[in-house]
């Protein structure tokens, strides 16, 4: 068994040190010409003069006739002008002036006597009504300089210049090279131990939004020689090349001996978190950097280092990413070891943003889509405390942000499909939930971090749902519950019930999947295990905890656990057995200030409606 | 001679007309499927679910052995827990777990003993270092609701659920028919009453920006039965048609005829300046837009109407644009007849954004390409007095305006060309000018809305350059003259000299080209005629005023003046002769709090460079 170690590079050292050693190698943009009216949104490697004015020859701007100013000269109401035939000519918008004349007299002021004689009330003065040479450009004016992003506008000012072509930057090309053994091109049916290769079409997808075009390449195996193969040819054919996957120091780890073979590795290991395994690296003039294979370590270094590599080409400042100040809605612990990159959602209430952390791995390409920002904590720093305001770099745009309904408690399936219900109504806002258990609802309702919060909390003294956890969190009022749906729960378990599970207590005896401590279904499970006498040591995988209803029956169709708690839905979903147990209350509580908010009611109004509960017929397992 | 008048609907109400017209037609998206590892930037139809699970199977989330968590408990550093070939099996990272284990103890953890037994010293517990079934995706869940756009991440978790195609937007076609006998193809060297057909392809660029795409049709000459042809083959061809000049009701103009013949025409003329000779109509199901002639016109039209065109389709809200508010810089009158879209430059100095209105007309993209907002003055306003604070709609990135270097005054090329530099440099801010003459540089640096000022002003008197002017303005100080170049001004006159214009009196006895009031350049005429004794009245064409020194050496070009007086630089690039009247200082002031900002040293930096001054003799007639 191989051991070896990375570096542990600051993000801000390995910049400074990659970049310097990509200087000497001339990685910088080339120059290509493209038609002019094909240029919109491309960069002008030079700048851009006009071949010829526009107009380039005196043009009537108007539908009249053209005549000489001086012969109109004194022409009023009372001493009208008559031009004879061979004093005018009929010219329309965009005409050449013809020899002689200098001016134009709009239609609406000539009227004829019909034997080619035209009357004129007023005069006109020279130039008048006419678009001399170079209104618009002039032969040699500077259209736009080099380093120009060329506008819809633009496009028309080169051809109005006689431009048809202009000099653009080249776009730079990367390779991406995807390696593995265990993973394949895209399907919709993996076997088992085959992972599908999505890293290269985020990447290829990142890049073309930074104004790089990019060539994958065909999946490569976990062989030195085929890498090593792959990475000359890709060095040869693109500006920069990507090679995804093996970049750490594992047993099929060749990203870094590869390119130390064929050019220099500059930084292995990076004190970034997630992103650790890179390396930065350049063969022959080549930049070359290795990325993690989890898709969200990958990322950060895509958008630290690669994004940088785009904008070096360009010769470009790098954009400045829009920030927002936040307030950190829970504690997030980080290492001294690393510069962190936590994924956060971001909701704004009352005026005030607030940043949630993300839960999810490196391996977690969901944390990333669903993030609207990332709080990158220092190197420095031991973690930032629950309340403290914090500055997140957006990745969403900021009025979606800001104008998001917050929806946040117990997982229910049905919260997406009413979202996916308001999108096709065009609603104009988009819903960010969030799921944090019943409990949680409580309090980020309270805490002003939330419009909307889902529960389903039985009170085991009384039998009845919700009401009393609202009082005892809202002592003074605030708060309202608004009913939304009953629901079967039960215990789902692998299809045909192999264990033979009949009713709760049975559980004792196999292996289950929890739910979150605070989730509706975990308080529902320790009710039962308290009335049933059965103490949670005694339920082996007590501790196994998972956050949603999905989560929760796939692991039980894996064969993880032999059962779970959980709705009838998501029993559907997965072709499990369900034994029911209850039919709870899933309702929402609404902060009072946002109880006529227009999204607030738009939410309700789709739950309620007639449309939707045919909806919940399909999914199964609702009652209203 | 035929005349026809246009309706002058103001626009919101043609809006509501045009729009509520097409609510019967069924004017709305259509689905199409594109692979999910393309579809970055589409909009999705249809919510989107994983098919899989992702992972879909139970994957080792570290290179290391599989174990029975409950084989290694009780391990420790004391009391290590030893296990035989059997009981683990080796797994790289993303390997399935074998049948009968369910953790993952790391290979750092993990020492031989060369027997193929193993030595641990703590234990795992269930599902350690184990990425479970559904650790990012479950399938069912739902990846993303109908309407998101495709960020790369969403690319990712699609092709991770399985998803491998998506159901999206079908981007909608506009099919753009430009019409006019005049108009022809992009070319470097048009004749005599060729006019570039340049709208297309802004419009195919703008249409582009806003997620549409476009057909362009060959150009239709001004004939109704080949307009009529082309729009009903376009109609078939294309979600919507834009129907390009001859929207107006003069001789020539057709697309209102051929709309109302083939379907309905909703409205034809639009309160809104530019761009009221607009039709909007309907054929069969198809909108149906005819577009004025003039780009500017045109634009504004695409902006106000087709834009919104393209948000229907979509079913989506139109995105607000983004505002700033500024101080208006001059007055601007506007007709209570219209709607005024007045373009506008904007600075930021000392805090505030100013707005300084552009001139130049409908026909006049320059105009469009320049500036970066668009002041909008309802109908019912007679205009707005300089000082006003206005909104202004952004058509220029924020950012970009707020980082600019603000330069006004005297028009020289040269200006240009030191951006042009700084740009190849890579500055990192754009630099913006305006030629409002010598008087106007020292008007805006004295009320903060310029950086610099460019002037070159004769003080009769003294004979000696810009030191009096700045001294009169600026009576407590507060500005500072940076030494410039010099430059040789004289008068220009066609090749050849065929009028035989010998000395500056000469200018009497033809015609004359002149710049405007406030121009150094004008300054140094006054100057001339006084000292020559000539009133200006004797000048033919004193009232003919262009703004820019090629601008006048374009008119002596064409033949519309004989003489002008301008910079040998501008006499060269139009192969002009040259009668050198003086040497004269062309400086700049700059405001005492901007004398050390970065952006205006840099300026100076370049100007004052050995390579520029290179560039500076290859234009010619300038000395440093």
């Amino acid at each position: 068994m191989k051991h070896n170690y990375l570096d542990n590079t600051p993000v801000a050292e390995a910049k400074q040190i990659f970049f310097y050693s990509l200087g000497g190698t001339g990685f910088k943009y080339k120059s290509e010409t493209v038609p002019s009216g094909a240029a919109c949104g491309r960069i002008l490697s030079e700048a851009v003069y006009a071949k010829i004015c526009s107009p380039h020859y005196n043009a009537s701007s108007m539908d009249g006739i053209a005549v000489k100013a001086e012969n109109t000269y004194g022409a009023s109401e009372l001493e009208p002008v008559i031009l004879s035939s061979g004093q005018y000519v009929e010219v329309d918008t965009g005409d050449p002036l013809p020899d002689g004349t200098d001016a134009v007299v709009m239609i609406e002021d000539v009227s004829e006597d019909g034997e080619g004689n035209v009357r004129l009330l007023s005069a006109v003065h020279p130039w008048q009504n006419v678009r001399q040479v170079g209104e618009d450009l002039c032969m040699g004016d500077m259209i736009a300089p080099s380093g120009k992003k060329i506008t819809p506008s633009l496009c028309g000012a080169f051809l109005a210049g006689g431009v048809t072509e202009v000099p653009v930057v080249k776009k730079p090309v990367f390779g991406i090279i995807p390696t593995g053994d265990e993973i394949i091109a895209p399907v919709s049916d993996p076997g088992k131990g085959e992972i599908i290769e999505f890293n290269s079409s985020v990447f290829s997808a990142m890049l073309s939004e930074w104004g790089a075009e990019s060539k994958i390449y065909d999946i490569v195996r976990d062989k030195p020689e085929l890498i090593s193969e792959a990475v000359s040819l890709a060095c040869e054919e693109n500006d920069a090349v990507l090679v995804l996957a093996g970049s750490s120091a594992g047993r099929d780890d060749y990203t870094s001996t590869v390119i130390s073979e064929k050019g220099r590795v500059i930084i292995h290991g990076i004190a970034a978190k997630p992103g650790k395994p890179a390396v930065l690296g350049i063969i022959g003039n080549t930049p070359v950097v290795g990325l993690p294979g989890y898709p969200v370590s990958a990322i950060i270094i895509m958008e630290e280092f690669v994004r940088d590599l785009v904008d070096i080409y360009y010769c470009r400042k790098s954009s400045q990413a829009e920030t927002v100040s936040a307030v950190l809605s829970r504690r997030v612990v980080s290492s001294l070891k690393y510069k962190e990159y936590v994924r956060v959602s971001l909701g704004k209430i009352n005026g005030e943003f607030f940043a949630v952390p993300i839960p999810g791995g490196a391996g977690v390409i969901t944390g990333f889509t669903k993030a609207a920002g990332i709080l990158e904590i220092p190197q420095n720093s031991e973690g930032i405390e629950a309340g403290e305001k914090v500055t997140v770099r957006l990745i969403k745009d900021k009025n979606e942000i800001e104008n998001s309904l917050i929806i946040t408690g117990s997982h229910d399936p049905l919260i997406d499909e009413v979202n996916n219900f308001l999108q096709k109504k065009n609603c104009g806002f988009s819903v960010v939930s969030s799921h944090v258990g019943s409990m949680g609802a409580l309090s980020a309702v309270k805490n002003g971090q939330a419009h909307l919060g889902a529960i389903h909390l039985l009170d085991s003294e009384t039998g009845l749902y919700n009401e009393s956890y609202v009082k005892r969190f809202f002592p003074d009022g605030g708060a309202v519950i608004v009913k939304g749906v009953g629901r079967v729960q039960g215990l789902m378990v692998k299809k045909g019930n192999p264990c033979g599970i009949r009713e709760f207590s049975d559980i004792k005896n196999h292996t289950y999947v929890n739910r979150q401590r605070g989730a509706g279904t975990r308080v529902l499970l320790d009710h039962l295990l308290s009335k049933n006498g059965i103490s949670p040591d005694e339920i082996n995988g007590y501790r196994n905890e998972e956050y949603t209803h999905t989560a929760v029956a796939a692991l039980i169709a894996a064969g993880n656990a032999d059962a779970g708690l959980g709705i009838y839905s998501a029993a559907k979903m997965y072709d499990l057995d369900f034994i029911p147990i209850c039919n709870e209350e899933y309702d929402f509580i609404v902060n009072e200030n946002y109880i006529d908010d227009d999204k607030v009611k738009a939410f309700f109004e789709v739950l309620h409606s007639a449309e939707f509960r045919n909806r919940l017929e399909e999914m199964g397992g609702y009652n209203i």
